[in-house]
């Protein structure tokens, strides 16, 4: 979640898309490797790009080197929207909450009457596409609060293993991009520690991190609520989610909370909006030695999706990338990654 | 941290401890291990207790077994105070606060008059000792606050190689468990991911957990305070230690917070306290299948100290072990652990 407002035909499209289709299972994307003494990002087109992530890679771990990071210092922080997988034409995670709010309303029959719930059950879209980011918060925070964790575990994939991408009709967790899975493989063989660090609930992210990306929980900082020690009706022990905010990571928060979890300034970090991601790419960049802040620039609009001011094209809120950010990542030289001229696939299932 | 209230003797045996005595470099306890073929905790007397440690791992690593648990769900927690390292006379991170108070003062000359400051400068040490766990949380984040992640870094590590237990007259890094090191040792070696669960502040543990348990900073979930998104005079970016408390760790918050953390229920813990160890060690032993929660007793007042009312010793507050607690640990089964009976060796300099 990155933006104070959202598309609206966008997030009419979504809501067009509920309920969704039903499948079975978690499904990981798959696309054979090359093996680990041949190219390990073969998605990727030859040039500069490709080159300058391998050659991070190189500097960082030749040992004797100038910029040799021991490995205990290998961190690399990717956010997720936009970064990892699709954002467009709604965050993921914003459809599962929304397909939540009928379901919540029915056992909290006063939420019917009160904002931004009621607009979301009005089902007028026009309204809805005006909710901002904080309306987004109360309803991430109220659809994913009150049951126990396992609960919340078991509704998770159970809506991931049902729900479809409109454009693709193909389940959420298929949309991630190929050649960024194979840049965390890739750090991953080279003794890099890989985690996400997403403006989304880490609640939600950490349910399909290990399968779908080879990101343990514990490596998926995000925005987060409270949770809640207490018994069952059998006296068991049980952890609830709460509707207490305790983390946000809008804005500077994804950077600052990054060093509350994990007390460590990233080596390299990949990001694309200018929403939550910029002061993570400048603070890691700003580190001594050989630092890696890389862009993802949507500029593809017939495999993925072209937005963004920084092109010339239109601002759709949803991951959306400044002017002034692409003029701070040409200053501060960050890596910039063009989907379209950097990306030989997207998808693995291209 | 974990108690209400401090003992006075031991409080006022710390301040006199101070300033301490200089010393170059953060130690590593080492005692050279049988290999993996041997013995792999070789500080242990034979018997019960022992035996349930290696039948926890064996029944949960077993392949095809009944309690088999997949790599990536073997996950266990330490307390650090008095299960890890010595906590007694006071907690180590409690003595480095009390130490920086005066040097807080003198930059920010109003806290002289407020209290708990004025207490601690006041060298009054019946009023130090009365000061309530909260005072403590306090002067914790008051002294842990104000300065760049990089400054407190350097004065941590500063204080850690300067600072000596007064019993001991070693520095507190070497007044670790070996046998402890030898279960984490032994969870690794067996695919365990190994955690710290800590009512102190993480900061503070971070900067040693690596060197010393062989825990990164990543794996350390403490009480946390938060961070500040900002910029140097030469327009570097900064983050800067804030005084907000955000995650307290006190009674059940070690769990609720492991779990806002690392979504997960440890498939073993390990404790000591009434205050904040409880909880968790309930937590983990009532999941599913074959679950460890160890409790460690301090019976031992000739090798390290014995106390706690459980077994009608003096109530020293730092780290007590209620007789509630004790009765809940054999009524649900946990691995009661007695340093006097099931430790050969209590330190690696013994």
């Amino acid at each position: 979640m990155k933006s104070v407002g959202m598309n609206r035909r966008s997030l009419i499209s979504t809501v067009a898309m509920l309920p969704t289709l039903s499948r079975i299972l978690l499904p990981i994307p798959v696309r054979a490797q090359t093996a680990t003494t041949g190219d390990l990002l073969p998605s990727w087109n030859e040039g500069p790009t490709k080159q300058a992530i391998i050659e991070f890679v190189r500097a960082t771990t030749t040992q004797g080197g100038p910029n040799y990071v021991p490995q205990a210092e290998r961190i690399a922080e990717f956010d997720e929207d936009g970064t990892l997988w699709v954002e467009h034409p709604l965050y993921t995670q914003v459809v599962f909450c929304l397909d939540r709010v009928g379901v919540l309303a029915n056992e909290k029959p006063e939420l019917k009457d009160r904002e931004p719930f009621k607009t979301v059950l009005s089902g007028d879209r026009e309204a809805i596409a005006k909710l901002s980011m904080r309306d987004i918060f109360e309803i991430v925070l109220a659809t994913q609060s009150g049951m126990t964790v396992e609960q919340f575990r078991a509704d998770v994939k159970k809506w991931l293993a049902t729900a479809k991408h409109p454009r693709w009709n193909r389940p959420y967790t298929e949309l991630v991009y190929q050649p960024m899975l194979e840049v965390l493989s890739y750090l991953r063989a080279n003794g890099y520690r890989t985690f996400i660090a997403t403006g989304g609930s880490s609640g939600f992210v950490r349910e399909y991190s290990e399968p779908v990306y080879g990101i343990p929980p514990e490596h998926v900082a995000g925005t987060s609520q409270a949770f809640k020690y207490g018994y069952d009706k059998d006296q068991r022990p049980i952890l609830t989610r709460e509707s207490k905010l305790v983390l946000d990571n809008l804005d500077a928060g994804k950077i600052e909370n990054f060093w509350l979890m994990y007390a460590q300034r990233p080596q390299a970090a990949f990001g694309n909006s200018s929403s939550d991601d910029q002061q993570m790419l400048e603070y890691v960049k700003a580190g001594t030695g050989t630092r890696l802040s890389a862009l993802v620039v949507h500029d593809d609009a017939t495999r993925e999706y072209a937005y963004g001011p920084a092109q010339g094209l239109p601002d759709t809120k949803v991951g959306t990338l400044s002017q002034a950010m692409y003029d701070t990542a040409k200053k501060q030289g960050w890596t910039i990654i063009s989907m379209k001229n950097d990306w030989k696939h997207v998808f693995a299932f291209e």
